[in-house]
């Protein structure tokens, strides 16, 4: 069984529009609603591999119970959220019909996540305790939602620690610098991420310098350069044969997803990371977030291209 | 007991951001939410005034349960609203912090609402018959959901009237049009809804068109103009005392609630007349439909100025 926690759910909306005018009204043609969060689209592309995952995190309100209605309906996925009173976040992603692939067309509003109460963070605190005898991987994902301490994520991977499981971490700014101080055996910062944390615009520096900070292993998603790994057992680079167009969300949270799967299917490090930059490319081509084209990873799988990174000196 | 009808419910969810800028990623700020649809606006204002009402319609998915929970937390509130399997329509309104009361300051997303099945509309008709006998009026108000037949008002109406209950209708296009010829006892269409079912742009004559057609009496909501009924017992303008600057949004169905009001309380049409006119204006004072200023309205109500109309040659 995979864990996987989402602090900070959503209830991701799409509405389609004819075009966006400010101070206009506008008619929606067509409504989608998926569960969001990068954690619950780890879990959606686990689930689709066809590993066991539990999803924990908070929820709450109307949104909560749409993410959790979905998220029953998924083979696979175990909902193990904790209720709190706040209301669990949309985000509404507006997309213009009139847009093609070379215009921008995507005008995002997030909503900023229910107050957690220290009553509702300790007893999430109570359930992934709970929870993690019986699991073999845990993956902490995303932003922490307003009330949560900036911390959690660090004591999330001592616990872990202490439990003797395994610990991926992917998430950005404070809850990242403090989470790799507390020794996470991964974490999956993109380029942004990685620069933020160290200061660095370069990736082989800066995956270096992660190390030094605490995480056993770092693994940089660069976009459509690919993957770098830096772990005790070697240096990586893999990258997709063909640079494939279209939406990168959610490729960060499918590559998250390929390392866990290639870990607990006991795959040496290359193909962790063929298995995690296929699904990332896969993720690309189709249109939502923690969902992939299957014969696109298919073809692809084979065809990453893992060549072992020269140690700097 | 007053019954209103809201075929098309609504979520009216408003967002608080700081500039709305296409194509680029919002964080909210504020969120706040409310039942909406005309018919529901109409019954808040009836419950706040001290009448008991029930609301009927439909009601479906995360936001029907939303709307309801607010409702049931609305005192002199009764739901009757019917269940579907489609998903009540949410509406969005993003409104920018910097704005001024000189500047437009909302953007408007309207979710299209459920696809309501025969069933679901059959359903509805023997709940809205077996209401009729224990209500003293009933007002029919707004759009009509997909899949609801666009002659469903003219429907409605002659089952109250068969029932020997008095109508009041607030809609637009073919529905009101529709709705019109089956007799109504009073249609309350504002400015453009006037133009749009009679092609006049005078309001004088557009009225007595309104009453040609089958009402039985007409009041037109005449936004900073006032109110303008005609009636069997007479013509009447009536004009609030100042000009009342703010949200003119819900204005039209705190007028609807105001002759409601005054028709169970048997009072006169002028009376009727200034009791919409300052609740429409007490409404305009404030930011949220289905909502108004009582001290404004209280203060206003005894300096309406209603005066009796020539009849036109």
């Amino acid at each position: 069984m995979i864990l996987t926690v989402t602090l900070n759910t959503a209830l991701d909306i799409t509405y389609r529009v004819r075009e966006l005018c400010p101070y206009a009204s506008h008619r929606v043609t067509s409504v989608t609603e998926r569960p969001g969060g990068k954690g619950l689209n780890v879990a959606r592309v686990l689930a689709a591999l066809g590993h066991e995952v539990t999803v924990t995190g908070f929820t709450g309100g109307p949104a909560g119970r749409a993410v959790q209605d979905q998220l029953t309906a998924t083979p696979g996925v175990l909902d193990a959220l904790v209720p709190v009173s706040g209301s669990t976040r949309r985000t509404i992603a507006v997309v213009e019909e009139t847009a093609t692939s070379l215009t921008p067309d995507t005008t995002q509003l997030n909503e900023p996540g229910p107050q957690i109460t220290p009553a509702e963070w300790s007893a999430f605190q109570g359930v992934y305790e709970g929870l993690l005898p019986s699991v073999s991987v845990v993956a902490l994902c995303g932003s922490l939602p307003p009330g949560v301490p900036v911390g959690a994520y660090a004591h999330l991977i001592r616990t872990a620690r202490a439990a003797g499981v395994p610990v991926l971490l992917d998430t950005s700014g404070e809850p990242l610098r403090r989470g790799v101080a507390a020794r996470p055996d991964v974490v999956k910062p993109n380029a942004a991420e990685l620069t933020e944390l160290t200061g660095s615009h370069e990736p082989s520096q800066a995956t270096r310098d992660v190390r030094r900070r605490g995480a056993r292993a770092v693994v940089a998603s660069l976009g459509p350069d690919g993957l770098l790994a830096v772990t005790p057992e070697g240096r990586w680079r893999a990258i997709p044969p063909t640079r494939v167009r279209g939406n990168p969300t959610g490729a960060g949270d499918s590559a998250a997803a390929g390392l866990l799967s290639g870990f607990v299917d006991q795959l040496p490090w290359p193909e962790r990371l063929a298995r995690a930059t296929a699904l990332s490319a896969a993720t690309v081509s189709t249109p939502v977030a923690g969902e992939f084209d299957r014969p696109t990873y298919e073809k692809l799988l084979s065809r990453v291209r893992v060549t072992t990174e020269a140690t700097a000196a």
